[in-house]
């Protein structure tokens, strides 16, 4: 048996295309342009390259693009500053401050700053609070991990009543796909490096999120036949024949991997592209909520 | 093999007993008393019984016990003003709204209106929030919760690296306590009235958490031999020979389960007196945080 391939590009250009249809939409009805800010501190490459991403998809979707750009050594201050302000300007209706953000800023504290109904990338305690709680809804969801789950629903993969491994336990993707699972009736276990029998909990798995940041880590022996994995890791591999010297590879070993399973995210273009997608729709979601606080 | 019995009475006293020592000597150090304001809203038996030994519970260890009482149809608007006059009264070091709250209120919207740092029972939602993240501590750990980390830890049993299997997932126990426990290096399965295979993920346990709220529903046959079991249920089981007609039992059938864990707890006797124990020491923890606030 071969896995089918949970094709990301294909079902993010679906999410973009939704944002598009109803950013023109809110434009005709409403006159009004969905607006998101980035703040970016410092010049971290990959930091840089998200970040541009993220503007141009904005642009292609109709949404106002807004960024900041901060000297490596902005102090704190300066940081709440910008984003105090970000918060006041009616016309930004999402502000994502690209993570990770230099060692010298309190990073919770900047998080904590944004506004409730700006944080579009869903980090706010208040909102992580909302997400762990049975009954209560964040105003929004982080975006990976909410990628991982509009993959597998788009994917027609049952998750109710379904066993989920979670491998690795991040703020940013481990933890809160965790949570999101389990809020859908999943049965979830939360594996990391601390967890004594990796591979027997993951044989058990009818769901297997990667999240943990090790080259193709998770191997085919592992997977139990039928399982959908979705694969969030991006890792360099040294490859001599690729220009770069390396090619990006996941936590799973797609080649032994897609032989077991059910279904299967590539990397790259499973996980990768969700989340800017997500991002998009929730600065939608965002922009809809301001909207009907003005028309109130 | 029978198990060990986990006393929660003697392990509680203990408790309660460093707080009255500490709450001595910040009498004495600073003339400084720690305040616990209790909100009872309505006439719900079981939350009066349990509002009652809070304030005795606060008399015998020193701490002045502030009780407010509003009537079972108090407004939204009420509530959260004597909430609003508790948090700007600096004799209440700790606020504890007895839940559940009648239904026409706003629970979330009461528990969100406490000051973070009187938030002694730990609902607030940014308290989960940072409960639920890597490398944030919550001020205060909800109570109940936090019982039974201090009963595995007093007992010597081993967390790190334990597979520990959680029966339900309430806001109040199951959630967190499973938060806490993967803190702690855990292995933690979150199961639930949708899980498929209860028995076998039990099976598996190191440390079982039993807050499911249904009457001796875990037996000894899916207990591994030497675990640990916390049984948080309180459930009346109808007894002839008892004078009320029933007795209280734990979601653990204690007489098979015992013959074959490690250590387990008893009902009564075992979590619950922990729960009010850990509201004093958070009690104690929100009045050393005013002292230090105040003496900077």
């Amino acid at each position: 048996m071969t896995a089918s391939i949970i094709d990301g590009k294909v079902i993010a250009e679906r999410v973009r295309e939704q944002v598009r249809q109803a950013v023109a939409r809110m434009q005709e009805d409403y006159g009004y342009t969905p607006g998101l800010a980035t703040v970016l501190v410092g010049e971290n490459p990959a930091s840089t390259t998200y970040v541009r991403s993220k503007r141009k998809t904005c642009e292609e979707l109709g949404i106002r693009s807004v960024g900041s750009e901060l000297p490596a050594d902005a102090t704190q201050q300066q940081v709440e500053h910008l984003v105090a302000a970000l918060n006041a300007d009616p016309a930004v209706n999402g502000i994502l401050v690209q993570l990770p953000l230099p060692k010298h800023l309190d990073e919770e504290a900047v998080l904590n700053s944004i506004s409730l109904e700006k944080d579009v990338d869903g980090f706010h305690p208040v909102n992580i609070g909302r997400l762990a709680m049975k009954g209560r809804d964040p105003l929004f969801i982080p975006c990976t991990p909410y990628g991982c789950i509009v993959l597998l629903e788009e994917s027609g993969i049952p998750i109710r009543g379904a066993e989920a491994v979670i491998v690795g336990r991040s703020n940013i993707v481990g933890l809160p796909v965790a949570m999101l699972l389990q809020k859908r009736d999943a049965t979830v276990t939360i594996c990391h490096s601390r967890t004594r029998d990796l591979a027997e909990h993951v044989r058990r798995a009818d769901i297997v999120i990667a999240a943990i940041g090790q080259t193709e880590m998770i191997t085919g022996d592992m997977i139990k036949p039928g399982a959908a994995v979705i694969d969030v890791g991006i890792n360099q591999k040294p490859d001599p024949t690729a220009k770069r010297g390396y090619r990006l590879v996941g936590d799973v070993d797609f080649e032994s991997v897609k032989e077991v399973a059910g279904a299967i995210t590539p990397v790259p273009g499973g996980v990768g592209p969700m989340t800017i997608a997500m991002l998009m729709k929730n600065t939608l979601r965002a922009a809809e909520i301001a909207l009907a606080k003005r028309d109130r």
